[in-house]
């Protein structure tokens, strides 16, 4: 099944566009075992997302053990659930190639996000594989995403001008775009641009994103594919034993906030 | 030692400006261990080389075995040597610092590549290890590279923005930046903004780049400086059983080369 179709399935049964990011910190962690913390996560929470979203780093910071971890997580996640692989890789064609097939062969994830400055024969290893979810980073969510992304070439920002590439790359309809909730505007800007593809909006929360825009300039026009992502409002909801209900009750909060905001934006 | 020094030091011991891209392609490899493989290039190569540049993409593609594989090569490669963890990593400030841990802490890594497209906030935890040499991606090798690179920013290309940003960003010396061989003029450029820093030269063998123009163009003032980057060239110079003799012969060949082109540069 093709990512898209997955995503939409899953979201309309659970009447959710809430993604997880499952970024397991150590020293944030309730407990020491990091796969059985993401198991009982997902465990508390698999009814009310659209998606998951695990961060390589965190993983590649635990060392050999860690790639073990993701693997597993990877395969815990029941199988209706799109799980997106946060990689932001970034090489070229020949090495591109290696990266796709261990994010999407060896680790198994349904999408995975890349980075664009190294242009098209960066990221067309990954889109070759059709099943699969490409997400371009567009416009990030931190203070130096500025640095570069906001320069005008030829009289557009750059993210605008990765938007642009990216949906004249988009030949088999499974490129998505990351944009930022801390910049409501540039997402409007991008939304416009591009009405029909997946947005993943991290931002919310912990790097003060306002969910009400993020799901009001994010949606298309049906309300829909605006993967909104949180992580340590979740995860860490509580560092006790009631960790798992307190990301519950967390997740069900958000995700119902979000669909407040896909009604107001119809 | 920061890993400037170290570079010198055993530059000049070596005579050398080559550097070694251990990145092992079961289909081209002429055996299947791929530990076993690095090892006979590392003892083959040793005293002929600057530093080695294992790309990660590669043992990630061999699944979790592939990184205990890339540790123990890194810790295989003799101490005087540095070590150059090609990663192209870039994420926001708290996952790079995760990212930051991995190659540095975890792997061992004495250097590592990032991309520049988040900006700022995305490469500071990596130049924090202040010891670490942190070499930005600038003017990529591949052909897509000019798809964004080449954009004008208020008048200048982005490749430039990102080496005059570079240059800015450099408080503790320890930033490089990544210029392929195979577009001459602009890796003339990129030294004129940056005349002290080290630059990682891909693009020579495979990939067509002209060994001659990179390192006439690459060196600074001291002839020093440009590190030379080949892989399959040398890796699989031969795939038969002399397959270690074979990549000797053209690592002495293209480090001779090298020096040739350095002291008609001076």
């Amino acid at each position: 099944m093709k990512f898209i179709d997955k995503l939409l399935n899953i979201s309309r049964k659970n009447q959710s566009w809430l993604c997880i990011g499952l970024d397991p910190d150590p020293e944030l962690m309730p407990q020491v075992d990091v796969l059985q913390f993401n198991k009982t996560i997902i465990e508390a929470t698999s009814d009310l997302v659209c998606a998951y979203k695990p961060n390589l780093a965190f993983y590649e910071a635990l060392g050999t053990e860690g790639l073990a971890i993701l693997e597993k997580t990877v395969k815990y996640v029941p199988g209706d659930i799109p799980v997106i692989g946060d990689a932001k890789r970034s090489d070229i064609g020949n090495t591109a190639r290696a990266y796709a097939r261990a994010l999407f062969s060896v680790l198994g994830f349904d999408a995975a996000t890349v980075n664009p400055y190294l242009g098209f024969d960066s990221i067309e290893p990954f889109i070759d594989y059709q099943d699969k979810g490409v997400f371009i980073l567009c416009r990030t969510s931190n203070r130096g995403a500025t640095d570069f992304q906001n320069l005008y070439t030829n009289g557009l920002p750059l993210y605008e001008a990765v938007a642009r590439k990216a949906k004249e790359w988009n030949t088999y309809g499974n490129i998505g775009l990351v944009v930022g909730a801390t910049y409501p505007e540039e997402l409007k800007k991008v939304r416009s641009i591009c009405p029909e593809m997946p947005l993943l909006i991290p931002g919310i929360g912990a790097q003060g994103g306002d969910l009400a825009s993020a799901v009001g300039y994010g949606v298309d026009a049906r309300g829909e594919k605006a993967i909104i992502n949180v992580s340590r409002q979740i995860l860490y909801a509580s560092k006790e034993k009631d960790f798992s209900e307190a990301a519950r009750t967390m997740a069900e909060k958000i995700r119902n906030q979000i669909n407040d905001y896909r009604n107001k934006a119809r």
